[in-house]
């Protein structure tokens, strides 16, 4: 083990183990299989480019704008209520496959609700948003479709065109001519791939143009909702209703339950048929344990509160606009918002991780994108709104991030 | 939409959404993008391959002989408690990625305990076991790596292997010494995979003579342990333990705490360098929600039960081996079981369906493995032990088993 490693990861306060240690001191050691390990590691810590986990406690005092939880529904009371009172009800797990034994009531429910909410005839609960992509990319597309995918997409859209058996053409980003251009003269099934709301740069991809030039050519579409659902639309209906394309029999649309929803899992919503297709054949929906209950019953109660107070949704929007516009104002340069990601340019990624670390010393929780996960190799300090942030936690947020701003 | 499509996936029951809907009865219908789903499911239908989804209620009445619930933790009391209070404590959902602020305390705290109870250096947790595979194969491969797969391994190994960017050899199920051939004249780095209880047979792999094979070939080992986790090695700790394996330097195992943990999620586990690597490189763990609050509190509480009660573990043996020995003694052609898992054979698909539901009109829940999701071409019920089963519902379930048996 190298003497430097993270100390995080060694969780050196596990407690002792009962009984006898598998591996005795006398035993070999079998360490050369992964002494290539080593060596990428030190290219990472040469490049400054070391992750580290940081656990956070209950209690943290600082200001997240960081997390995912736009509507700031993961702590509300009623839908940490109902999370705990799913697992009392229907156990800590769903205790196998959704085919076998791990679909519950609790799921058809949540499936229902969430396709009538945004305008689809079906859904399909998986365990998270990632396998909901990988299930709706592979299991829409063979070898021979021709899949399109957005330059600018998430790993787990570009991960499902990986595991599928389709050619891929990547297109420029938010381009629905190259889209057009990608898909002419193609002969066969064709799927165009993209995010609605890009995770990065927090920036809308043009449907309804992309929806176009996918009918003019007789492809499907498929839109990675996971940043418009609770953000965009009628009362956060999500990106597809906002476009008026929800519920198209061409179109099919995955959410996370664990962004505007505050819990965890992901959804596939389409017509009926394409559902019933997913169930039948995709792999990362069939050869995974169901979502567990209590995931399953924090998204239900999260959504019901949300139809009940739609006005959490434009206020999500709103903070964003407001933080754009008064980070602009202060001299930053801020991308405007379609939805609830504010990006803030860095002049370097050396700048952005100081930046995000000074941030973090004067209370405030803030992203920090760098190469290599950022394509274009801009670095940038991600802001997420939150519904729930008081208008002095907005006041707070936007002077620390001018007052730690690099001065280059 | 097709008249007969399955009415579970409708969901009829969902309540009328307020507003607009956005598919006016006037707008174009622009369905042929996925007419060819029509044809795929008229052929499941001639195939009589077609999978629905069949949610159960909370309290069913059925003796459950189908889940992977090796323990019965996943509806005990006190792991449900414990769901439920982290759920309050944390929120319901872990509000990003775990390198953003996914990561709690409650994280950190069961991979701590997991690696602990499993002898293991260090843990990672992913939001599932499907996950939790991807993650290792692809992280531990590169392009010029070899991954030598059995032929039985799970779905989520395969797929692993396919998203990698490793060359793949299948290898002959259980034999060490085809891994050798196959390993035999590689230039490079190199790792072998495989389950350590086949979920299908229930029959486990020659872990020791598999090691001994990488080992003199220099390659390491990934070992998925989601079946021997809870039910193998003393009190439970797992097939790597049972083999003497656990914790070694070229050795990584896989869990998943939805099966023995009766919890959702899966782990990584292994020498913390490969840990410290998947935190950088996993893509499934990277750009994936953290698991949970409920499900890794869930989780944590099933494993401190299961250091205070180790004899579960035990039991669930016991009961796997007393079906065997009873199904057999009636003429059945039952594997013998290694694990908690107990394989029937029946002599044609359409015996096996009728086997299975035969049983569930008894009052019965058994799985049922048929082409195409057996590699072998064999069809079988799949019957899973629990360790609290009561003898009075063992001689039910062995009672009905036989009762419903096919004749031919």
């Amino acid at each position: 083990m190298p003497q430097d490693s993270a100390p995080s990861l060694l969780h050196d306060t596990a407690p002792a183990t009962p009984g006898e240690p598998p591996a005795a001191a006398s035993r070999p050691v079998y360490d050369a299989a992964f002494d290539w390990i080593d060596t990428a590691r030190a290219a990472r810590h040469r490049a400054g480019l070391v992750r580290t986990l940081r656990p956070r406690p209950a209690d943290s005092p600082l200001l997240d704008l960081a997390s995912n939880d736009y509507l700031g529904l993961a702590r509300h009371p009623e839908v940490t209520r109902g999370a705990a009172a799913a697992a009392h009800r229907w156990g800590a797990g769903a205790t196998g496959s959704r085919l076998v034994t791990g679909s519950t009531e609790l799921h058809a429910r949540l499936e229902a609700e969430l396709a009538a909410f945004c305008g689809f005839e079906a859904a399909l609960v998986l365990s998270s948003g990632y396998a909901a992509n990988l299930a709706a990319v592979t299991a829409l597309t063979a070898p021979g479709t021709l899949l399109v995918s957005d330059a600018g997409n998430h790993a787990s859209l570009i991960d499902g065109c990986r595991l599928s058996r389709a050619r891929t053409e990547v297109a420029p980003h938010a381009d629905p001519e190259a889209v057009r251009a990608a898909l002419t003269g193609h002969d066969g099934r064709a799927l165009a791939v993209t995010d609605s709301v890009f995770s990065v740069d927090g920036d809308a991809a043009p449907l309804p143009a992309l929806a176009e030039v996918c009918r003019a050519a007789g492809a499907a579409l498929l839109v990675d909702d996971a940043h418009g659902l609770g953000v965009l639309g009628d009362g956060g209906r999500g990106a597809l209703w906002a476009a008026g394309l929800a519920g198209d029999g061409d179109v099919v649309t995955t959410v996370t339950l664990s962004k505007s929803l505050g819990s965890q899992g992901g959804a596939v919503l389409g017509p009926a048929r394409v559902i019933e297709h997913l169930v039948n054949t995709a792999r990362s929906f069939i050869f995974d344990t169901g979502l567990a209950p209590a995931a399953a019953g924090g998204a239900l109660t999260a959504l019901q509160l949300l139809r009940r107070e739609p006005q959490r949704a434009a206020r999500a929007g709103q903070v964003a606009r407001e933080l754009h516009e008064r980070l602009t104002a202060a001299g930053l340069a801020a991308v405007r918002p379609d939805a609830a990601v504010v990006s803030v340019r860095a002049p370097s990624p050396e700048a952005a991780v100081r930046w995000a670390a000074d941030c973090r010393a004067a209370g405030l929780a803030v992203g920090c994108f760098r190469p290599p996960s950022v394509p274009d190799g801009i670095s940038r300090l991600r802001l997420t709104a939150r519904a729930d942030l008081t208008d002095a936690q907005l006041d707070t947020a936007v002077g620390t991030i001018v007052a730690t701003a690099p001065t280059a």
